[in-house]
């Protein structure tokens, strides 16, 4: 069966996409080195770096938050991979004069590896570095070892507010205090009705019966998730889903949260804002004030049919920061 | 067959998908009489009133481009239908006292019958209003008759430009003037390679062979394409529509222009950065210089696969207004 996307040949994606991804917003960011989005505007040097690294295949992210108020450098991996730590290192290694550089690592083996490797050559080389693995998936319980639990769409707003606290001139104990407070109160939960193909193989990267869902199920289609059950109601499965969530970041009645629905791929506007309402209902009841969200696709899964609900737990600091002017790709906040 | 959707009652979906998108981004819209979406915070009314109208189902359009230097209303209907016409009399009235409202109109019957009969009431009324219709779909040709050219997406870029120039409180003289240079010289050709259901009835809105896409086919499935084809390379289907659109806008070498791929629900940026790459590529040989761009679902159909390519040419005046400030849901520029 031919593949309903359009591609040229599958071995030049990765390239091509950064290509015209920093044509068409040449403004805000450029390609260097093949594999690394930076800002096309770098701020003075006084300021701490903030860098991730992530495969292509579910933009925007994780290149689609490079500029003002938030990424300063993103390292693209090709479809579904880490990129290597060579390529990493050097990332770093442009950054290395910041006062600082936060390197934030969504929980997936490979990006963990190779970024981890980079971590330790750049540390080597006097580079002033710390990681902060985020790692907010809650399918296998919020209780579960954080090794086991993946970095999903979280990692967004974190950048968003640790990035708004690195452009305001906080240092790099402040920035770093900053993200640990806010990971440690964020979460996320996926549900997938749809697979996706695989841009380069054309083949489905798992699969689901007609009318089946499968709530935690992971990026790749990987398991650790409730298991395929059959579809249920929108708001059934908002309301199941949000009262995890509220439940794994212990968020209180009478607090503040970030409540984000991120489409997969093939998930209308229109289904996630049907979830939303629902959700924010939920919380409302419990007493729970939704006072900063988004519904829109910030990490996709190519075509797949689902959504990531998230909920973060924010305090009036850190709300100030998911507010403050950001000027990227595909986060822009006035 | 069970859709793939996150839905309640079908006949729910257009009141809960306004519900839950005016919760999710209620520092910047409100909903007001059950379909109409106004600004939460309205500008005075010295400005001249920006409104459009049309169905659900297509978010994150129109209703998506409320707020400061856009829209000031929209008045959505239910999936894939116009508002009726007391309904889009009723947001007429509400501006009535602004400095004129342009009602801007994308040529669909039944968006243009119901539009239209409201603003003769409206009119009978002494309101001060104006339409504009955008029909700048060049898939039947781009010298068929304006009443056979749909109204597509390139309504967006029309909504900032002159958004942005209401904004900076031109006449109402002057922002006609202005819509109407540009839209004269603005088109967009549609590609689609898999259809979408009708997510009321569940049932595709047309069929396209597993092997074969269709260049011209409408928001809703109808023809008026060149009929399917087999499944083309990015890069050929990209140069041929491209080339359409540059005769179509008579775009010449030293021209700048405005370019935007706008997805149609399933086809990934990943796939349109790369139709994007090869599009100004070929837009650069002709001497034609992309100015302006974004990659992004503007106005979709459900989860079909495919694209929208708009261009449009700018001069000096219309360039700085598609760049000055904006604070909408979907479309934010610092």
């Amino acid at each position: 069966m031919v593949m309903k996307k359009f591609l040229n040949d599958p071995q030049d994606i990765t390239a091509e996409l950064l290509e015209g991804y920093t044509l068409a917003y040449s403004s805000k960011v450029k390609l260097v080195s093949d594999k690394i989005v930076m800002r096309a505007k770098p701020k003075d040097k006084s300021k701490v770096a903030l860098v991730t690294l992530g495969g292509t295949g579910h933009e925007p992210a994780l290149s689609g938050y490079v500029g003002e108020g938030m990424l300063d450098a993103s390292v693209a991996g090709d479809i579904f991979a880490a990129p290597g730590a060579p390529k990493v290192l050097e990332a770093l290694r442009l950054l290395k004069d910041h006062a600082g550089i936060l390197f934030i690592i969504l929980n997936h083996a490979g990006d963990v590896m190779n970024g981890n490797m980079a971590f330790e050559m750049a540390k080597k080389e006097g580079i002033n570095v710390k990681t902060l693995l985020t790692h907010e998936d809650i399918a296998p319980g919020a209780n579960a070892p954080k090794e086991d639990r993946r970095g999903l769409g979280g990692s967004i707003p974190l950048f968003k507010i640790i990035g708004a606290a690195a452009e305001a001139g906080k240092s790099f104990d402040e920035v770093f205090a900053l993200a640990e407070r806010f990971n440690e109160r964020m979460a996320t939960l996926a549900v997938t009705m749809k697979t996706a193909t695989h841009p380069q193989s054309g083949t489905y990267i798992a699969t689901l019966p007609d009318d089946q869902m499968e709530i935690g199920m992971g990026q790749h289609g990987e398991g650790g998730g409730t298991g395929p059950q059959p579809i249920a109601p929108a708001d059934e499965i908002a309301e199941i889903m949000v009262k995890k969530l509220a439940a794994a970041t212990n968020a209180q009645s009478g607090e503040k949260v970030a409540l984000i629905i991120n489409g997969s791929g093939a998930t209308t506007l229109m289904e996630m804002f049907i979830v939303f309402r629902k959700s924010y209902r939920v919380l409302e009841s419990m007493g729970i004030q939704v006072v900063a969200s988004r519904c829109e696709e910030i990490l996709t899964v190519q075509e797949a049919a689902g959504f990531q609900m998230f909920l973060g737990v924010l305090d009036d600091e850190l709300l100030a920061y998911f507010n403050a002017p950001a000027d990227t790709p595909y986060w822009v906040t006035r």
